[in-house]
């Protein structure tokens, strides 16, 4: 068991997902590190650095399952170095002709730093997957509700009328463009490291940069051209996306939330059947899935300021810098990957309430206190009609009867310019998101 | 006089540059506004919404020059609202006809998001344009330097040799990525708001979309196609995008700082006429361009942050993050406007020192004690090779003498491993940065 | 005019407080800067380090209003020193003999880190006394209120009964909590720097600590005992203060804000005549204010943490960390005053309404569903009980009817357990707090 | 075997520290939640609300090793509820007339909240514990090197010359006021927190406050008086105390960093027996220690932040702030029990090498440019000796010769000035903090 409440056998469900589980849970992590080294091997053996037979045997035993990981544990701190604990393990179960030829002219640096391009790949595709969900999800609930009036809001306020298609052809069109940013980044984000000990590949002389090729393509990314062992602007980017992916899911968890107040009782989340939400007060039925989309995103934006800062890297590797990203970026992939699935799951049970939308917005001053000062404005001029209108408001009474009564606009204006059709731009808006169709 | 040391008469040069100044300087913003309130009544003039000889007295009269700044500025005051007194100052000077069509049916919102998207637009070329000056200055130096040998150093330790132009070809590799990523955010960020009171349009009715359109268009933004009032990841990428670059500029600040140090002497700022590094020690040649860099960085970084937790933001308008994006978009505009052109200056003064360069490179152990390593592998395996140049290299003794005497090595072998060509790669990987072009 | 939206003629206001203008402005903090030059030339002629008469012309001529402003921003930009360009304008002034004997053996940093620690001195009493008027409002609240119920929400969703008074009490005692961080930091942040080139005060050979001394009591601060240049944990920890000030005021918005939604209607920001809340909807009434003191709290923490970073600084002086501060100190310490006054606006117009309190709180499900749940527990075990209810809860039918419908209890029974006095311990706790007296 | 690095078998020693892994091993975590029910149940039997049989057997039953952990993690996931598994694990093992009376009234909050209060007195002390260790070396190393002379470095440049000794005690003075903020702090943070549903403690009626009182005595904490559930300004500043905690050994550990590059050489890390700093350039010594500590006040800094945003929480409770809580609580405890750790384990074997030290100083310029330019000054005045000198040493020649030749001073005085006792002052600083005394 482990120091982390985030991969605790109790709640590690709530920081992460079984897909990023499956790449994170140590013993994956360190498989896709011997995979790494497979490949290197194999890449040194097309070159001629290793014998082939090395590069067969070390692809063959490089399996975690073949591992002393205690003994791998015992020497990684006996060393006080991050992998020779982890190939004094391998070259045990080697056979004596591949021991001396794995991680050959390797670092450290190297094998995570691949590994980093290896999540930056799949864990990006990952979220872009759940993401092109929710988008879509999105994109049905804006054309089913595309005319479904409800009150704006504006500083918590309620006011002129909306759609609820047009408030969430928002989150949708906020969604592409978070997929067309993971699209852009991948050609940046998807290369391997091989920089060896300062960068320049002396290990290999001439052959370094033919040798990196290879070993990128090995391990299906692209080959960068030149070592990044301190240009982290990749690391950085890639934790700015996501933490911005999760800033979108909390913005939407934020209005779940508050719309679920029972006082405004417009959207609710799904109870999952079996959930708890109080044992105190049984009544309650928390929105505790919009609380946590927002709950992740505080920590994603926390990781991601971690890899921002690790830009500022010194010459040709900084530990500083460095060995932070060990934690902040596999955090922000993991909480990125439970914000969009929780944010899905969300989604996918939500429920809509026409009725109280309706009859929130009737009482937030009939329907468009907008329009009627547009029809106002048309007689009296804008900046009157605009004071005018909000003495009639501030006073409390009955705003047609105080209009009518001083003889501003009579009670047949009044309604027409009201039930003009104040949403008819927000449904043409939702048209145009729709019309971009998916990213 | 301000309150603020970033736009004192003393220091505002720290904190900003000629070109930004003309945009922020509280009078240029002023006349943005101005700018785009006649734009909008063009636009709308263009669709019978106010009258064309309002449209064309609002363009003719809304100059900074003419309004009544002490006036403005006290009826913000006085009606706690963030345009009015703009407003009603402008209104002063329109003929009485105008006075009612201006700003119609627009908002705080309208006005200032609108003013963002030139701010992105005009900011991100104004800082692409610097970066391609620095990116071009990056890919000079590289080449004057391809095979410029110098220490590479990780963890502040000096090891194997890279290349001057190896380092700085990295630098101009990131910025590269930099200018991509500029070109490819301008098509997100460059965009116009027109949402009235709730993102709806409703004051517009049908027409609103296609005022929104032309609005833009006469702004010179793209049209966004739905209001974005709370869809704020505009912003936020655009934030990080500009702290990354301020995070390379820090990294190339950094290592003048370093390097700069007398004990290392490899690089130096150049030392303009007249300045004076300390009263009291007037022999010192302070790296301070290279210091500000980073200084510049953090406070960057730190107003991206406000920007991404901005993305939050709740209902139709949020005024929590909205309004503190007034102070973090200004300012990440203006400290990475200061950044570059520091940046740039830095960069066309330094000074480089090869033979400095050559002398620590000696000093770290001859040439490459990576290809020694390499040459002592062939012999006697890899790991085995590494545990003795460890023991070697710890005892403080002199290297080859300590190889040959223990009988792994004879002297010419090792002078021939540590001559093989150390930086080939290092060369090589200059060569594949400047093929790629300047982005 | 200045460059940033925080010191503008029309915005200011947001963003400070007359009180630290009154610091802030340039010129006032120019004087502030002369004034500690004059007060360090009394204490150096005190020693015989200057002589008498220059003390006195320094003292006499170091006056803002006296210096060709244009010229010291001239020779600032020229020298590319922070304060020569101020001291060869006080030098224009000062009579012949006087003009080599100003700033002897003092630097930049000891200047502005005199002039920090007056800042933490002259703002820690602004925010502090600031606070005492805010915790007086707040106990005076939490009295008067101690006994108007109103529902407690969790998650959003209003539950068992609380009484305002217990809230507001909650946020006196977080208040009380600060002014014991703000006296009890006060002897450790309110020293003056006297350090010379390295911090070693070898200017002064053996009298320097004297001379400190001496100098810090000039100005009236305390004698760090030995230099802090690169020691920086007052300030951040101060930063940190602050923006925990800043953080209670914005708890203090929030509610303000979410209850003061007409949904929910329980609270009210009080409109001052003149204001505007919306152009468009001239019905509304925003808690702007409300929004405001959590727009301040995001840009307090923004600072914070670049103070924060700061702690992490080189060797004797290190302009990277050291020159962000001169951003982010006086920032904080001015949002802070404009979160302390705004706030005790706030709380001064507060408006609350009891019948919307009881209203609601009616409406979330009669009194006390915790009661019920204690009385059935007693009956039936507190495990059957909870299960039960929730299944009560969520079948949205009257609650009572079930419960007796299901044989569980009488009518009697419940309404004897719901109106038991659900609200005894908030009261309490109310006097607990109050009892405690004023900080 | 988790999913996160900090916690993995092979790095977990890198990111936390055996006292704090005592601690939050899910295993331990879990029994410091069972003690707080079974202190809650011995509580609530002294005032009769459970029989004492019931407390008794709770407080027999409840450990960690008795429960089927696999059964409470499925419950936890089934019921989304946050302890119902626990409680239903515990059940299970409790006699049943007990099973009714466990976590009776209590929630969620109370228990981890509480577990909170034990964790910032626990920490608090261990932090504490590691700080005075820590203190006392640096005094030690204070007095040791108190006349050890070094050159002083301001913007990464030597200067005038100061002493180790200064140095040192400038990070003991410091490590001395985290001592005196833990102190005062403590009264503050290490209460218990007993709230109820919505804390007003209507479960237990009247008896609520003595409950709670009674209660935190049981568990070893202070009785917080009035219930803080989104009153969190304790674990913002204690978070905030820990970070500046880590901040300063970051800049210890930067210290060392910088003068442990072989071409300054002053000072080293010991390195451990079996430590491999680079495989591929085994001749490296890295600083690995003292960038850790960098790497560590990082994250620290980045979970600070998570804890003072969280302090604007809404109403009485908040699952968005309170949840994030739960994640960087305990990693900012953990990270800086790392910290503390290392930061002793360095100072315990650091190198210093005073022959490198006087070496440097002989280079950056002699002995004292600061104590020449008094000297100079003494003859022809301070601003012009000020632009002298600066001639003088930019022109690189030697600067008594010119000074000789430029009819300045003679050869004698300008040895007389310069050997003057330069860091009689330093000298007397260190006394000064060391006369202080332990914190």
């Amino acid at each position: 068991m482990g120091t982390r409440l985030s991969s605790s056998a109790l709640y590690s469900h709530l920081w992460g997902a079984p897909a990023t589980d499956a790449l994170f849970d140590e013993r994956a992590m360190l498989q896709s590190w011997l995979d790494i080294l497979a490949a290197l091997a194999r890449a040194q053996a097309s070159l001629g650095i290793v014998t082939p037979e090395a590069a067969e045997a070390i692809t063959r035993s490089a399996k975690v399952e073949a591992l002393d990981l205690e003994f791998v544990a015992e020497q990684t701190r006996f060393t006080s170095h991050s992998t020779l604990g982890l190939i004094r393990g391998l070259q045990r179960v080697l056979p004596e002709g591949a021991r001396e030829q794995v991680y050959l002219g390797a670092t450290v640096q190297d094998l995570t730093d691949t590994w980093f391009g290896t999540l930056l790949r799949d864990v990006g595709e990952l979220v872009a997957a759940g993401l092109r969900g929710i988008e879509a999800r999105l994109r049905a609930l804006a054309l089913e509700h595309r005319d479904t009036p409800m009150a704006g809001r504006t500083h918590g306020q309620p006011g002129s009328p909306i759609t609820l298609g047009y408030k969430v052809a928002s989150w949708a069109d906020e969604a592409g463009r978070h997929l067309d940013r993971l699209r852009e980044g991948r050609a940046r984000w998807c290369v391997g490291q091989l920089a060896g000990a300062v960068g320049a590949l002396a290990f290999f002389g001439a052959d370094g940069p033919e040798l990196r090729a290879r070993f990128c393509a090995e391990v299906g990314l692209a080959d960068p051209g030149i070592s990044w062992t301190t240009s982290r602007d990749r690391i950085a980017e890639f934790g700015g996306v996501l933490a911005m992916v999760c800033g979108t899911l909390a913005r939407i968890g934020t209005e779940v939330y508050e719309l679920a107040r029972p006082e405004i009782g417009e959207l609710a989340e799904a109870a999952p059947p079996g959930a708890v939400s109080s044992i105190t007060m049984p009544h309650k039925r928390n929105p505790e899935g919009a609380e946590h989309l927002d709950t992740l995103a505080r920590l994603a934006r926390s990781s991601a300021a971690v890899l921002l800062e690790g830009m500022v890297a010194a010459h040709e590797r900084d530990g500083r810098a460095w060995k932070a990203e060990w934690i902040a970026l596999p955090e922000i992939c993991q909480l990125t990957a439970a914000s969009v699935s929780l944010g899905r799951r969300l989604l996918d049970g939500l429920e809509v309430r026409p009725a109280a939308m309706a009859a929130n917005l009737a009482k937030a001053g009939g329907l468009s206190s907008e329009r009627i000062l547009v029809g106002l404005a048309g007689k009296i001029g804008k900046h009157r009609a605009q004071q005018e209108l909000q003495e009639v408001f501030r006073s409390g009474a009955d705003p047609v009867e105080v209009l009518v009564g001083r003889g501003l606009a009579t009670a047949d204006e009044i309604r027409a310019w009201s039930t003009a059709d104040a949403v008819a731009a927000a449904g043409a808006m939702v048209d145009t998101v729709l019309a971009r169709g998916p990213r």
